[in-house]
C-alpha cells in the first residue's frame, strides 16, 4: 500500500465554517456599527479598534474578515475604508441593505459573537476557552474523555494532511520533535519516509493514550516499513509551556500556534528555538492570513472559529516570521501550500 | 438624474446567508446521518426523503444544498450518491471529517435547523412562520409596526433591483399589477420609463401605508417624469389569496412565490393567469434553483433562509413553468439574470 493521496477536503471545512462570516458581518453592521463609523472617515486599524472598544485579538479577527468579504479595504495610507459594496451597509446610504441584515441581528450565534468580540472571548470561561492548558490550572485535555473525543475529532484532518506535510520535511538521520502532536500522524508518515530517522511526539498524557492506539494500528498496517515506526518514536508527556523539551533537529508545530495569544506564541517560538540543535529547523503547518491582513476568506472564517473555541486566532506568515526572528531563527521566505487551506513555513537555527 | 445603476450587491447577501450552508451540512452529517445512509447505496430523492422521515419542503431545501456544496451528486439514474468529497463525511470512512464537524453539532443554529427540517418549520409557530398571511388568521403584516419594519428592511433590495427589472418589462400603454408590491419600487421605476402606462400596487393595508410614503418621496425626486408617477399608480389593499384582483396587461410577482408552499404557488399562478388580459404576461422576479436541483449555492443558502422564516423555499424555473402551464399560460424558455442572484422569467396568456 503506497503513500495515500486524498482529494483536497477544503470545501468541507469551508462550508462548515461559513457561518462565522455571517456572524461577523451581521455583528459588524448591526451591533458594532463598523460601517456607520467608517462612513464618517477612514480609520487606521488601531483607531478603529479603539473606537469600537475592542482588544487586539477580536479586532484582528474582525477586520481581515470584513476585507475578505469585500466590504472594507486598506487605502494607500493603510487606513480601513469602505468599499463600494461596504457603503451599501451604511444606514444613511440609499439604497442600503443594513436593515435587511438587521432581520438576522437577534440570531443566537450573532449575539454570542457580539459578546465574544466585546469580551475577547466568552464571558463564562467554563464553556469557552477550550482545549488549551496554560499555567497551573487544569486543562480540559487532561480529562480522559474530553481529550479522547477531541483528539479523535482532529484525527481525520491530521491523517489527510500528514502524507503531504511529511514529504516536505527534511529526512535522513534526523530527530523530529512533534509538539502537541495529537494522534502523531505527521510523525508516523515522516518516519515511514525516512528509515534512519527518530521522533518524539510531545503532548498531554491523556492525548498520548490515544496516540499510542493510533501508533499501534499504524505499525500493524501493511505499508512497507510501518513496523519499524513504532520502535523509532517516543511518546513524551509534558507541558510545552513550562517543561524541558528534548533536543531535536526538526520541530513540527502543526495547528499549534493558532490556539494561543501572541504573547504565548512569542514565548513558544523562543522555547522551540532553544531546543533546536544548531542548523535545525522549526516547521509550522497552519492556516495563514495574508500578510496584508485582508483574507483569504477561508482563513478569516477559520480564524473566527479559532477565536470562538481557543485563546488564539489565525496569524499571518509575517507575524510568524517576526516571532521566529525574535527567537534568533532565520525564517525562509518560502511558503508551501498543502491542503484544506493550510500551508507550511519554516525557520532555521544558525549553526 | 438618470436611472441609477448600482453594483451587484450579491456578495452582501451571500455572506449574510452563508451560515445556512454550515447549519445544513452539520445537520446532515451529524443529526440526520445523510452520509452514512448514502454510503449503503445511492437513493432516489424520494427514497432518501422517506428514509430520513422528512416532508417534501425540507428535503428540497437540504438535497440541493448538499449538491451545491459538492458533497452529493445525481448519478445517471437520477439517484443521489456521495461524491468523493462526501465520502469523507461517512463515519466508517478513513480518513473522515464527520467527527470534526461533530464539534459544532450542538451549535444552537444547527439544533434549530435540525428541528425545523424534521418538523417542516418551527415547532412553535408563534415565533416562526413570519410575514405571510394565509386563511382567516391574522397576519404579522397586519401589525403596523411589524409591517413597517419588514417593508423597510426589504426596501433597499427592491430599490437596487427595480431599475434593472423595469428595463426588461414591456412598456407602452399597458397596466401593471404589482402583487405583494411592498414599497412599490418596481412599479415606480417602470412607470417612469413608460409615460403612458398605469399601475396598481397590491398588498396588505399596513404595507401600503409605507408604500404611500415611498411613492410620495419618489414623486418629489428630481428625476424627469417622477411627478406624473404618483397620478398613474393606485395602491390597492387586499388579500391576494382570496380577493378579486384587477384586470391587467402585466402582472409582476417579485420575491412572492418563494414565501409559499407549492400548493399555494399553483393556486396563485391560476389566480394570476385569471386576471391577465389575453396577450398579457406574468413576470416572476426571484432567485431560482437550477432545474437539476443541485444549486447554485447562493440560492440554496437563500432557500434555507426562506425555509427558516416563511412557508416557502426557492424553486427552480422548471417548477415555475409547470405551474404556469397548468394555469394555461405559455412560459418563455428564456431567463434574464438581474443581480443579487435573482433573475426574471415570464409566461404569456394566449390571445
Amino acid at each position: 500500500m503506497p503513500t495515500p493521496v486524498y482529494p483536497d477536503l477544503a470545501p468541507i471545512t469551508r462550508h462548515l465554517r461559513a457561518m462565522y462570516q455571517s456572524r461577523l458581518l451581521i455583528a459588524a453592521v448591526h451591533h458594532l456599527r463598523v460601517f456607520d463609523i467608517l462612513a464618517e472617515a477612514p480609520h487606521s486599524p488601531c483607531d478603529l479598534q479603539a473606537r469600537l472598544e475592542l482588544r487586539g485579538r477580536p479586532a484582528m479577527v474582525l477586520f481581515p474578515a470584513l476585507c475578505a468579504m469585500g466590504m472594507l479595504a486598506y487605502d494607500a495610507s493603510g487606513k480601513l475604508q469602505l468599499t463600494e459594496l461596504g457603503r451599501h451597509l451604511v444606514r444613511s446610504h440609499q439604497p442600503m441593505l443594513a436593515d435587511y441584515l438587521g432581520l438576522e441581528s437577534q440570531d443566537p450565534g450573532v449575539l454570542e459573537m457580539v459578546e465574544r468580540l466585546r469580551n475577547d472571548g466568552p464571558v463564562s470561561t467554563e464553556e469557552g476557552i477550550a482545549y488549551v492548558k496554560e499555567g497551573a490550572g487544569p486543562s480540559p485535555m487532561d480529562e480522559p474523555e474530553v481529550a479522547r473525543t477531541l483528539t479523535l475529532a482532529l484525527a481525520g484532518r491530521a491523517q489527510t494532511l500528514a502524507p503531504l506535510v511529511a514529504r516536505h520535511l527534511p529526512g535522513g538521520r534526523r530527530h523530529l520533535l512533534d509538539v502537541a502532536g495529537g494522534t502523531g500522524f505527521f510523525t508516523y508518515e515522516w518516519l515511514l519516509l525516512h528509515p534512519e530517522a527518530t521522533a518524539t511526539v510531545f503532548d498531554r498524557p491523556a492525548v498520548l493514550a490515544v496516540a499510542a492506539e493510533v501508533l499501534e494500528r499504524f505499525g500493524r498496517s501493511d505499508r512497507p516499513g510501518a513496523a519499524t515506526v513504532r520502535e523509532r518514536v517516543q511518546l513524551l508527556p509534558g507541558d510545552m509551556l513550562t517543561d524541558d523539551l528534548p533536543e531535536t533537529d526538526l520541530l513540527l508545530a502543526a495547528s499549534l500556534f493558532h490556539d494561543w495569544p501572541t504573547e504565548t506564541c512569542r514565548h513558544l517560538a523562543r522555547r522551540f528555538a532553544g531546543t533546536l540543535r544548531p542548523g535545525g529547523s522549526l516547521w509550522v503547518h497552519d492556516a495563514f492570513l495574508n500578510d496584508t491582513l485582508d483574507g483569504p476568506l477561508a482563513v478569516t472564517d477559520y480564524s473566527a472559529q479559532l477565536f470562538w473555541v481557543t485563546k488564539g486566532r489565525a496569524y499571518s506568515r509575517r507575524e510568524y516570521r517576526s516571532w521566529f526572528q525574535e527567537a534568533g531563527l532565520k525564517p525562509s521566505p518560502e511558503a508551501i501550500p498543502t491542503q484544506m487551506d493550510y500551508g507550511l513555513i519554516w525557520a532555521r537555527k544558525p549553526r
